[in-house]
């Protein structure tokens, strides 16, 4: 039976991820994963407050325009930790390489790991490398885990939203998602669009200022915007609202999306973050993004308006409201 | 040019791996990697002692006579950990997945790491799941990296080797890569020979009784026994004296190496390990090896005889002494 075999949408981030882990990995692995649906998990060792975090990265193709494999897989394990307002410390490195790869490409991709980490202000202490015969994998796949520190008593977390706080996102959404499509085989359109990767640990330090003001955060990568505030909706019991007018996408998203009927909701993003912030609190947070390099665009794009079983709507540009769901199947399978 | 290429070899943990560590990755990555030659990295946050690891696992067979790919991810990262006298306490579990992979399979893989970390009393704490398309990746890839706790103040590390140490092994070595390779398409042998893939961690528990009579421990996977002490022994910068006849093999791994012209010493193990135990200790640590469920096999294999630039030497059965050297090239890709 076709069900009983994983799909790409299993991978998608969208909803056959949700229900893969719901259904199958979360019963099998444990009764306990505490990440449950945030980026990390929150440990205590000998008094120490942790966050630990796990990715893999089979991006294709490996070289993209604003990054490669090697930077990615540094600052998405390291946004992860910061989404839990961790301060990033220690990462690992496990590489998987296809016999044949080569090794120039290999001293570039560990190069942009390096440079990423230094920026991040991460060190990589440890580190795995497997070769499997040609044929068994796709040049590089890597994996990243990270350990961070929380230095603060605040609770942030996607069920921590509240009717009335505001939905802030620190720039255009969709560049990393387009930007490797754009990249790959057959496909080469020259959109000028660059990945958004970047390492968001600092404007998470500096969002920190806003204390409990601070409900959420969290980074729109696999399935998007969309999937993301989805899932935020359902942990805090909400309904968000989104106003498709306040959404920033820059114009070669816009346009690659036309042409290929994506929508740049479900794109995958790499250098952003959604806050959920107390109202009172909000133009203060857009302040301190638009003071960050890498929050000079941010932009409220919606609302929590009232408790729910967990919905996102948006109202259109042409004036109507509509439901938004998660990323169903794959859209764009190894964008990360 | 042909060495611009990873060749197989890079992925044994012999020679080549060393080579492609020094020469290409550790530069790359680090001026640090504090894990260095050893296990794990050792790291201190906010006054806790931890331990920090990662591993890939790419085994083919994915299930082999004593085990498979879930509980090999498991037992091999808690060993990495245990190896530096840390105590296991969180694991993340990273999934590489091809498309058309079963789910039966999948689920089978995940209740076995479920157990193997129940017994391990590691915690399954956060993970990925990432699937590639049919032919980019061979079934199923896992990375798991942990975190441990070191709850004493001794150094226990492969450069603190000292003239006199005694060299111990736990149980019968090359049981796992015999296993592995009997069960490979086209093999198929009927060795009758199970893995011995473990988590050691409870008997480090009890060799830690040794107190400052403890210098190292390290368990010899890819690469073998003699791959791990000729790291040892450079490390510690010592020579290191093998005796043939007490080297415990199993007569089936014998047999399976005999017709595939394989040497026990270097054939992958992943439920023993080896520990340089100061002479006067050397008789207890034997006693709790042998009082412990996996160390019921134990013997004394050798000692570090001088000081040297770091040699492995063997007496042979037949009364001679040979130099034993690294894995060069790959005897048996993806045995773990």
């Amino acid at each position: 039976m076709e069900n009983d075999l994983i799909l790409l949408g299993h991978g998608s981030g969208g909803k056959l991820s949700h229900q893969l882990l719901d259904s199958l990995i979360i019963p099998a692995l444990s009764s306990t994963l505490p990440a449950g649906q945030n980026d990390a998990a929150l440990l205590e060792v000998s008094g120490a407050r942790l966050a630990f975090t796990t990715d893999s990265y089979v991006v294709d193709p490996i070289f993209f325009p604003g990054g490669n494999i090697g930077d990615l897989a540094v600052n998405g394990t390291v946004n992860d930790l910061a989404m839990m307002g961790a301060r990033p410390l220690f990462l690992s490195v496990g590489l998987i390489l296809e016999e044949g790869f080569s090794q120039a490409d290999l001293s570039r991709i560990l190069a942009s790991m390096r440079s990423a980490a230094d920026a991040a202000g991460i060190a990589i202490v440890t580190g795995d490398t497997k070769v499997v015969p040609k044929g068994k994998a796709d040049r590089i796949f890597i994996n990243t885990s990270g350990i961070g520190v929380l230095e603060h008593g605040l609770r942030i977390d996607g069920a921590a939203g509240r009717v009335g706080d505001k939905v802030i996102v620190n720039g255009s959404i969709g560049d990393h998602g387009i930007a490797v499509l754009s990249a790959r085989e057959g496909l080469e359109i020259d959109s000028g669009i660059k990945s958004d990767s970047a390492a968001l640990n600092g404007l998470v330090g500096e969002l920190l200022a806003l204390g409990t003001g601070l409900h959420a955060l969290r980074d729109p990568t696999r399935g998007g915007v969309a999937t993301t505030l989805k899932e935020i909706a359902l942990q805090s019991g909400v309904t968000i609202m989104l106003h498709e007018e306040s959404l920033p996408v820059n114009a070669g998203v816009r346009g690659v999306c036309a042409i290929l009927g994506l929508d740049p909701l479900y794109v995958a993003n790499e250098g952003k973050l959604l806050a959920l912030v107390a109202p009172e609190r909000a133009e203060e947070a857009l302040e301190i993004m638009r003071r960050h390099p890498l929050g000079a665009g941010a932009a409220v794009i919606g609302e929590l308006v009232e408790n729910s079983a967990g919905r996102v709507m948006m109202e259109t540009s042409v004036g109507g409201v509509r439901g938004v769901e998660m990323l169903a199947g794959e859209q764009l399978p190894r964008i990360c």
